[in-house]
């Protein structure tokens, strides 16, 4: 593949090859270089499923078939290669473990930015109505505060949590188990458009390959290494999200989650992981944040004139203004309960709020009222 | 009062004439007897409130009320008098504390009987729909296990925790900061009637006191005390209920909370505990129960040599054994994150353990290393 360097065509070759999440590959990887690892196997024979799929891989026709979809293709000493991947190299769940080889990518954004202090939204698929209100304004409050939203782009939680951090007007990632050029789920199809945007799609498996169970796992815990924390929002009794927190908990990262109605089959997750002391509970993104820190300095107030705005302001935007305090600032959750309305009405009408001078987002990603002559600051990390 | 001798009789006048929950004068009536004390209060003259009380209180007046009401009034060395209460001696909560000088009781139930090896449950006086469902099922639940229910007798959550209690055809106990001639609030005039049928109600204060600030604060350590544990199910940021947790804490009993949608004021109060680590999450009675302890008599333990017994314990249990702490004890949590071991499987190694007599659980819930030849001491309030 042009500009590719043995090392790298031996890597990419070796995550065509190869089960991901083999420590002891890693390993010999890590001593050996990829090269050798890679000839060796070629060499195997049919001794191995990996051997005898090393010698029926066609690297060229791989490369080509990642330059059609611009999937690039990083390894551990490129400037993109997301922090937090070393951490893995000790961790083990249930066998698996270990960083990855490589990393495929696929996007307008740059990996390793788009990850830095990320914090991981996961949860159940078939979310209920509550679990995808909050997983949404979760991730617009920590888009809002600095915080990227890493998830798995699956249905449900994945995807209002990607949705929320987008409409934050953030860059977001999504960690898939599947090549590339077929993201998973074929149903999110527009969501992973509008990530490529400015996000990415990151994967371990090379283009064409489709998920397996074994690839979800593998996944779950390049999410966990990928964050600063992560968070479960909604998951039944036997949730696959409990093993993205297992990762978090090997990686060494906290591990929250969000309570929610106790009848509801959906929380039965979250409460134990919190219940058992395993994970810790967070109600808004201010809990998140005073968890894995603010990454910035707080936004610079006010400083232009926009007295009579007031006046002007449509009553629907007057019912979220209202509920503000005059003092201090309000999560998102805690504005839509005090207006009556829904989290996303809420933070439609904050944004537009914010677009009058009449808001700003502080960097903790609450919401308090800008005195007049201010000028809107931006909550950038 | 016909029946009653002098100690009866004095400490009966203190409750009338004295502030509850003043530990210097408790200490002083269990060092002296009541007698003496309230001679001395009765000849302080107008140099103090309780002396000027003392002074114009008509106890003959006071006893005929209680009689008019079927109103009793109880002594520590009373059958009747609930268990728990000695734990109030050394406890302090804003400079109250202390056992009660006596307590009024009102109702056809045995108090003693009735408040044995309760549940408290507390919470919201403007409690959600939510929290009222989640207060009934919880002490319809924990009544059927043969757990009474014991709360305020307050609207909102204290309401239906009672209603639950008595759904589940369980006598329930409503602690009140009132005389019983007139328990508070008048609009749950008919719950109070059902509570007296075959259930209790319980006062520090005599016939005819209206509720205080300061009565109400010394109620909720009665309601800690004389409970197993205590439950909150819903409470707003500034909530009361917190109050009844901080005494839980004094008393040295497990303090436990409901959560609910990250998005309902009325659960800001049990997730920051949860949070906070001040209170264990309790999604349903069965959690509930796992803390406090099934009532069932406990297997007692050989108390004749087992010092071979280590020899025998599979290995698959000494990896829960090895890591129980040699003094004190651990949660099941630590246990878990110091073995390895997911929870269910230490919580199952555990069980085998303890009916091997080989570690036992504490009464807050979490486990200890048992000495060969102990006998497992029962955790009772």
């Amino acid at each position: 593949m042009t500009g590719w360097n043995s090392e790298r065509l031996a890597r990419a070759a070796i995550t065509a090859a190869c089960d991901p999440a083999a420590p002891d590959l890693v390993d010999l990887v890590e001593q050996q270089g990829a090269e050798p690892v890679w000839r060796a196997l070629r060499a195997g024979g049919p001794a191995s499923a990996w051997s005898r799929r090393a010698a029926a891989l066609d690297v060229e026709a791989m490369a080509a078939e990642a330059r059609r979809w611009d999937i690039r293709f990083i390894i551990p000493e490129d400037d993109e290669w997301p922090g937090g991947l070393a951490d893995l190299s000790p961790a083990r769940v249930n066998g698996f473990g270990g960083p990855p080889v490589g990393l495929w990518i696929r996007g307008g954004g740059h990996a390793g930015t788009a990850l830095a202090g990320s914090v991981a939204l996961v949860g159940a698929r078939a979310s209920t109505a509550y679990g995808d209100d909050v997983a949404t304004g979760l991730a617009f409050d920590l888009g809002r505060a600095g915080r990227p939203v890493v998830s798995g782009g699956a249905y449900g939680i994945d995807a209002h949590a990607h949705r929320g951090a987008l409409a934050a007007q953030r860059p977001t990632v999504a960690v898939l188990a599947c090549g590339l050029d077929r993201p998973y789920p074929a149903g999110n199809r527009s969501l992973f458009t509008q990530i490529l945007d400015e996000g990415c799609l990151v994967s371990e498996f090379p283009p064409g390959r489709t998920p397996t169970k074994r690839a979800f796992l593998a996944r779950n815990r390049l999410i966990a290494a990928v964050s600063a924390a992560t968070v479960i929002v909604e998951g039944a009794a036997r949730s696959g999200a409990r093993n993205t927190i297992a990762w978090a908990h090997a990686c060494g990262r906290p591990a929250l989650a969000v309570p929610g109605p106790v009848g509801s089959a959906m929380s039965v997750t979250p409460h134990r992981l919190i219940r058992d002391g395993e994970a810790t509970l967070v109600a808004d993104a201010d809990d998140v944040l005073a968890i894995v820190e603010p990454l910035s300095a707080a936004p610079e107030l006010p400083t232009g004139g926009n007295t009579r705005l007031l006046d002007s302001v449509p009553a629907r935007l007057m019912t979220v203004r209202e509920v503000l305090p005059g003092r201090g600032s309000a999560s998102v959750a805690k504005i839509a309960t005090a207006s009556g309305e829904p989290v996303p009405h809420c933070l439609a009408a904050l944004a537009e709020l914010e677009d009058l001078g009449l808001v700003a987002m502080l960097a903790d990603g609450s919401w308090a009222v800008v005195r007049p002559g201010a000028v809107r600051s931006q909550g950038s990390p």
